[in-house]
């Protein structure tokens, strides 16, 4: 797991550079037919990408996008009418069962159907109209990490194949972001010790970084096996806070701009009732470190659209550390396999 | 919180008879200009209950269904293009502030905008072009029970405007399959005892009963501050099913019908990992009995097109009993207020 995170800023900037052609083709095809709703198809970490997606691609073009429930289709045999949309499936493995009934019926009802797998043999690549690939390498480790980067990398490009206005020399200074990221590891592995005994946990998140939320508690679920619930800032203040005792851990993504003051609230409400509250965050905003217990800083400014990418990396970090921690094997988390087929 | 669960039924009844009318000319809209995608906008309970009305809607008319993300409106200000799409807003008391922000801006987008509330004064009354009202009465508790199970006969009221094969006969039987659920107080007060030092939990549910596991997760947390995680049985076997240990209390809806063989599936997994399992389901699913730890069976065939109302009233019950078992109010849950106003 530790292997494949320290690899990430190579495989970003691999998918960056391998898939662009592909990705200007599509935008051509893209201005000729913009849909009119985007829909976005997986499960587990592949979801937590499309959550990022979702918020990505309406803040930035304005289309609305709706993450499938498969169960609708696979168990329920419902046909859904997706004429003028386009269907974006995504899966490591390619082989969802699920997500690729999905874009099955997709394809026949007549949507523009995307599948982003790391597999360009899979099912799904044969499936799917348009195939991205995620370039980042066979992904050995249950717990997937640069898949998951290069699946975030791959809703920026396809915001921008909407019509999104992303300058290109952002995208391309992503994979250095990520390297700094990365300068953080002893500081968090030390960090980590600390949680030793942690068997439950909140992750907040608000916005860009609210998929990293459930993408940073999956991960300490499956690692870990710590108990982590995941929340939206509003959400959570809408009942689950009730949960929250003294010394409750809630970990927070904190990044400057839009989602700052919805975060600073919560903050100041977990110090009001005494939780341990450990913030991601970078140089950007400095007003975190009066506020949580923990502050993890990237040593850079981000701009708050480019931080979910560098900001699951300390988070990814976290989690493998803290396995350590407690004895456990990341790699080989109990009851899981690497592909898990559901209808 | 006991006394407004009971009022269930009645509360039902008064829904359907008074909102029937209104229905009626709505649905004649809807024949008229049939939308392309439907989205809905909620936070908290009224977000549970848009789950719900998510599956509903896509099961029953094909026609796609969005859960509305507020903050990419509230927060970062984007334009959503919601042309030929219906818009509806689910609160409550009608004055969730980034709720009614959706609202507004669909509004002036072109959408058809509803607004689905308990208080017919309210700001969100006023805003929406079509009112559809959850005659519950006031609910005092700040743990909602009978606006959550209103506002499902609502959504099934809204999924037949939209064109759903619903008979009016089964939608008038829901009253008295909640007075039939309610029956079941004694049995699951008395089950709540054995569960007094629990202080995690999963909920699991799929489907149509994916939004009763958000909801009964909730009301444990609000109510008895239980850490309770929920997932659809496909989503908890991608990665989180890893925090199953021994003794690991998990929750699960069971009807018979489409989602049974996943949640049968799930429940010899969970048996093999030795968690205890506690089931809710009906008389037209005895083979429950034989797989989970303890059952509750609501004493009628239910189908399970209709089980989403009658099932979750055991899992209110048990959440207000649990509450009285660890010695907390469940009307004054901590840190939380009856209205909560998020941006």
């Amino acid at each position: 797991m530790l292997e494949e995170i320290r690899q990430q800023p190579e495989a970003l900037a691999r998918t960056l550079a391998s898939e662009m052609k592909r990705i200007e083709k599509f935008k051509a095809l893209m201005d000729r037919r913009k849909p009119r709703m985007v829909v976005l198809a997986a499960r587990g970490t592949s979801d937590n990408a499309a959550q990022f997606g979702r918020y990505l691609i309406e803040i930035t073009t304005g289309i609305p996008v709706s993450l499938a429930a498969p169960s609708v289709q696979t168990v329920y045999g419902a046909k859904l009418n997706y004429k003028d949309a386009l269907v974006v499936a995504i899966s490591q493995s390619g082989e969802s069962t699920d997500i690729n009934v999905v874009l099955e019926q997709a394809r026949k009802a007549g949507a523009v159907t995307v599948g982003i797998t790391n597999e360009a043999g899979s099912a799904m690549a044969k499936l799917a109209e348009h195939v991205f690939l995620v370039r980042a390498g066979r992904e050995k480790s249950v717990a997937a990490t640069k898949t998951y980067s290069g699946q975030l990398m791959m809703f920026y490009l396809l915001a921008w194949a909407l019509g999104a206005k992303l300058r290109m020399e952002d995208l391309e200074n992503i994979p250095a972001l990520a390297q700094t990221a990365l300068s953080l590891e002893m500081e968090v592995t030390a960090l980590a010790e600390r949680y030793r005994f942690m068997n439950h946990a909140v992750v907040v998140g608000r916005g860009l970084n609210y998929a990293n939320a459930f993408e940073f508690a999956l991960k300490m679920m499956e690692t870990s096996y710590v108990i982590a619930e995941r929340f939206s800032a509003a959400d959570f203040l809408h009942g689950p806070i009730a949960i929250v005792e003294p010394d409750f851990p809630a970990f927070l993504f904190a990044p400057s701009g839009p989602t700052w003051k919805s975060m600073e609230e919560m903050l100041l409400r977990l110090r009001g009732l005494k939780a341990e509250t450990v913030a991601i965050t970078d140089r950007r905003n400095p007003g975190v470190a009066k506020l949580a217990t923990r502050v993890i800083s990237i040593p850079e400014r981000i701009p708050e659209l480019f931080t979910a990418i560098p900001y699951i990396i300390p988070a990814q970090l976290f989690a493998a550390a803290l396995a350590a921690e407690k004895g456990l094997d990341p790699d080989k988390p109990r009851t899981l396999a690497k592909i898990t087929r559901t209808l």
